[in-house]
């Protein structure tokens, strides 16, 4: 049985903290404990237990409980932490989330000793948001209703900040989840048994990692070598500088080790990297929707010439190639559409609407020179309408090997065109240069699946 | 008096267009024009005639107006566009503004002429939107009831779409604008003539250029560096590649030259340049709203940890420094709040609320090692309550000379502070990454500012 699969996947859940204890510097509040009830109550489809260790919430000892749990997550200072998951080994729960942070040595090893005596299985200490698995609606997080749309996103984040505003973004971009681990301090359950088991997660088709610092850097880039055959992993790294890298040591526990060794890591266990919170994003849902990139060879098809211009720009900025449209493709555009050049990056003109988008698009995906396809669709200074943008997925899905993305360039007209769009397999970006790195990546997960 | 004055800022316009011409390609358009109707109805102060070559709105006849109009908004196909221009120009009309685009040499020519012979001014043609200028409601774009909100960033675009886009940009995010040129072709009036105007304009505090090819390189380059001394100038530059270069050469009739050429220009101009879109408007509010940085150290004060590390290792990859704190100010932070480590980024840890912000704000920006500023407040895995950033704006206004940015990370938590500080000088970024991209703009300013 997949190891840490109890974490995501129990049945009956109970719930410890405290609706007394407030720490001064930490985690250990009556409201963020009420709030976790809150999300597990309303969103878990298992049973919830709730053990208030002052006696006034839900159930005051674990002997009174109806049933084992096969989950505890424990919310409380650490010596109370630490008392509660000895009892919790004691009858036999598989599997503790250790919320709260602030460990000294002496905790850190109390914990390891019950973990091996009973062979229970612990996340943390310090992940403060736990985890999240959209299939069952398992929702650890002190975040009151906050709760990410399923899909196929899998996310490891070593830092609760960083994973509050993954989880903040994907919340509200409406980005798909599967699963989410705040892996906080690692005394336990690592990155190599997570991505193992979102390697086997049939829910996951992507995998996010945010990391500061990794302790078993030779098992990691195995584990991960075998996983992308069948799904990327991307992977946003804190810490890239001596100073920064030492305030990551600080903040997790990491052994940092060197910006330089952990971007060859990366390389070898063939993870792809990015640099930021939203590059980490895109490149997800991108690889989460459109197949990858088999060549470096980018159409632009838009309807407004600047734009398009700047795309062209960041393809060359991004080291990939503006395709060569055949000759034949081209006559095709030129002679249905008089005034339309067909040079790529394409300029349909300003009054491209349904039709001459479909018709355009089907005509570069059929182009053997074309390995993937942005398109722009502006609807200021245009004439296209967020409806006319209902063709694309219809067109694009006739090509399966080809990528397409998509980009209603600006603020409103990303968001109408969104309303359209965003529960299609189209990607969408709000600017040109967002989704050529998008494209970049699939290009990039189109190599290593190419290497096997 | 300025040569371009009136096209702003006329008290008497004349929309000129048709109730019945639809071109194939292009913007004649009843719809369109009925839109500029709408928009000039609604938000320009002074005189707005309609003339309708096909006599079923407003006027008929140029010589029926009441007034004569200083400024004509000419939007018909080229060859009834020349013919209403030379019209204008023989009852003294003072300028125009030439919406649509598709003219042959032939037409160009006939302009060049009317211009000479009578002395009008012209923008375009093909500026596709026109002009916008926020202080006296003047709106000659065709998208209906757009309207940025008033403030200190100006705009010129060479490309309709770049434009396009930047409005919609300022409009969405709520950008303060003081004026917009869409310059289109520029037979006419060209980027020093307007840079000039901007240069003068007491509405304008940052003047943002979207730029594909230039005519009199020399003669811009010494007009921006005149204008830098009082007020920056940001440049996107489209066609940085031969491919894109020669696309942009018969998008905008641009003559392109080297990438290597304009970044050599931007520089001896003075001329701060960026690379797309958001960074073009991050970097204007930024300067829009915050003092130029005197020097590369920048203090991060924070309540998470993770997004306090990729800040810095922002600041790394900007080249910028880290502060490094003097011992009085950490031992003060440290004997305030137990547990807090004052090394530089600074984690106040996750309970931090508008006290702990405005004390260690104030004795970051009190330290003579410190230039700048970063924030980071969270709210998801917080305890910061979105009014606690009350406190920022406050505590920065004391040291006018130190610029401070905001980065209320994430999706939600960056809308929810938004609310609060949106209006104020605090510019705000939704990931630490653009916050110093943004820092990185007020040092390069600030440098610039020192040369003179």
């Amino acid at each position: 049985m997949d190891e840490v699969k109890v974490i995501f996947e129990p049945q009956k859940v109970v719930l410890i903290g405290s609706s007394k204890i407030r720490e001064k510097v930490g985690m250990t509040s009556p409201r963020l404990f009420k709030s976790v009830i809150y999300n597990m109550k309303k969103f878990f489809h298992g049973k919830t237990y709730v053990l208030d260790v002052d006696g006034k919430a839900g159930y005051d000892k674990l002997s009174k409980l109806p049933k084992i749990p096969e989950l505890a997550v424990i919310m409380l200072p650490p010596k109370h932490s630490v008392e509660q998951a000895e009892k919790c080994a004691k009858i036999s729960v598989k599997a503790l989330v250790m919320i709260t942070g602030g460990y000294g040595d002496e905790r850190r090893q109390q914990l390891l000793k019950i973990k091996e005596e009973y062979d229970i299985k612990i996340l943390g200490p310090n992940t403060i948001m736990g985890v999240i698995n959209t299939a069952n609606g398992l929702n650890t997080t002190f975040e009151r209703n906050v709760m990410p749309k399923k899909g196929n996103i899998a996310v490891i984040s070593q830092s609760g900040g960083v994973g509050a505003c993954l989880l903040d973004w994907a919340c509200f971009y409406d980005v798909g989840i599967s699963k989410f681990a705040f892996v906080g301090d690692k005394i336990d359950v690592d990155d190599v048994a997570l991505l193992r088991y979102y390697g086997n997660d049939r829910n996951t088709r992507v995998i996010c990692l945010y990391m500061e610092g990794i302790k078993n850097g030779r098992k990691f880039v195995e584990e991960a070598r075998k996983i992308v055959k069948k799904k990327p992993i991307l992977a946003l790294k804190g810490g890239i500088t001596q100073e920064s890298a030492k305030r990551a040591r600080s903040h997790t526990a990491s052994i940092a080790g060197s910006d330089e060794i952990f971007d060859a890591a990366f390389k070898k266990a063939r993870i792809i990297r990015v640099i930021d919170i939203e590059e980490l994003m895109n490149a997800a849902v991108a690889l989460s929707k459109q197949p990858p990139m088999r060549g470096d060879n980018i159409a632009i098809v838009s309807n407004v010439g600047g734009p398009a211009i700047l795309a062209a720009d960041a393809v060359a900025r991004n080291n990939l190639n503006l395709a060569s449209l055949s000759e034949k493709t081209k006559r095709k555009i030129e002679s249905s559409y008089p005034g339309v050049n067909a040079t790529n990056p394409i300029d349909m003109i300003a009054d491209a609407r349904a039709e001459r988008y479909s018709k355009v698009l089907q005509l570069v995906l059929a182009d053997k020179n074309v390995d993937g396809v942005l398109i722009i669709n502006m609807l200021k200074s245009c004439f296209f309408e967020p409806e006319d943008a209902e063709v694309i997925p219809k067109i694009a899905a006739k090509y399966p090997e080809k990528p397409v993305v998509d980009v209603p360039a600006g603020g409103e007209d990303f968001a109408l065109v969104y309303n359209v769009l965003g529960n299609t397999n189209i990607p969408l970006y709000d600017l040109p240069g967002k989704a050529v790195k998008a494209l970049k990546v699939l290009r990039a997960y189109g190599k290593i699946i190419e290497k096997h």
